[in-house]
């Protein structure tokens, strides 16, 4: 039986962080890099008076609709899909304005990926799959599979899991 | 450590046939019952000329938004959320117009499941739990727990797994 890889989409085939470094740097005239944001969230790296508008990014209409695509994840995810059985899992429920925006973006880029292996959730301690590529680590405390963490900058210290850089460290772990 | 139960929307606490039916009955004058149903599909008991109409009602804005609760469903699943982790686990993908109205829905009659726990998913075998309650048996060849039957017209011949009719009867299998 082929193993199953549950694979998250921010972060992880969406490039939502540089999205937001973009926007928020457009409105407030400033010049945030990723460098700043190694080892905290976005939040924590803004000027203080710049918190709340910049935590209630992702809950906008639109927010998600033109997010880039993480390099190389789409070619890989299409020859992941040749020995594996995919899903894109996603906890989209924080977010209920991204629900379209998020599938949308899914038929756009990864057309491959067919209804039926897309799942929107919360707690994805209900994922089972022999593998969970996430950027979050706290979705692997409570995951029967092995959690391989995808690097974004909030999780550099992160030291308890398998650890993937980019897509073609992906690529040489699941892939002969 | 607590059990998990997966719980499906359609035809287990939301009463989707029912609307389809009275839908049906008020657009064609028509007098369609429940028992008309028995052993198929909606699509297969109403006149051939309005197949593809009924067919297309879930893909349709607004359909899910008022559809009426399964009777005992709010207060059994209430009881059940005391001793066992409960998700609601819909296989809303297939309707994506369904998602935001599906999710309103879940606020409004089951304010107690907390977004967290409710997943938008296609093949249930993504879904890691004891127990899962669907209508739909085809649900249960790919998932790892014990499928429980919530008995709906289209499955009275399904005899593979655990059968329950109604919400008292989901009550007195899992609650002491």
């Amino acid at each position: 039986m082929r193993k199953r890889i549950a694979i998250d989409m921010d972060e992880v085939i969406a490039d939502t962080l540089h999205h937001q470094i973009v926007r928020y740097n457009k409105e407030f005239g400033a010049a945030l890099t990723l460098e700043q944001l190694v080892g905290k969230e976005m939040c924590d790296a803004v000027h203080a008076d710049h918190r709340s508008l910049v935590a209630s990014y992702p809950y906008q209409k639109g927010f998600f609709e033109d997010i880039p695509v993480v390099p190389h994840s789409q070619d890989v995810v299409l020859m992941l899909t040749e020995h594996y059985d995919v899903f894109v899992t996603t906890a989209a429920m924080e977010y209920p304005n991204s629900f379209m925006e998020k599938f949308e973006w899914l038929g756009r880029h990864f057309p491959f990926i067919p209804w039926s292996h897309i799942v929107f959730c919360g707690d994805k301690g209900i994922i089972a799959a022999d593998y969970m590529i996430d950027d979050n680590a706290y979705h692997f405390e409570h995951f029967a599979g092995e959690g391989i963490l995808f690097t974004a900058p909030h999780n550099v210290h992160e030291a308890r899991y398998r650890r993937v850089d980019d897509w073609m460290q992906v690529r040489d772990l699941f892939l002969p």
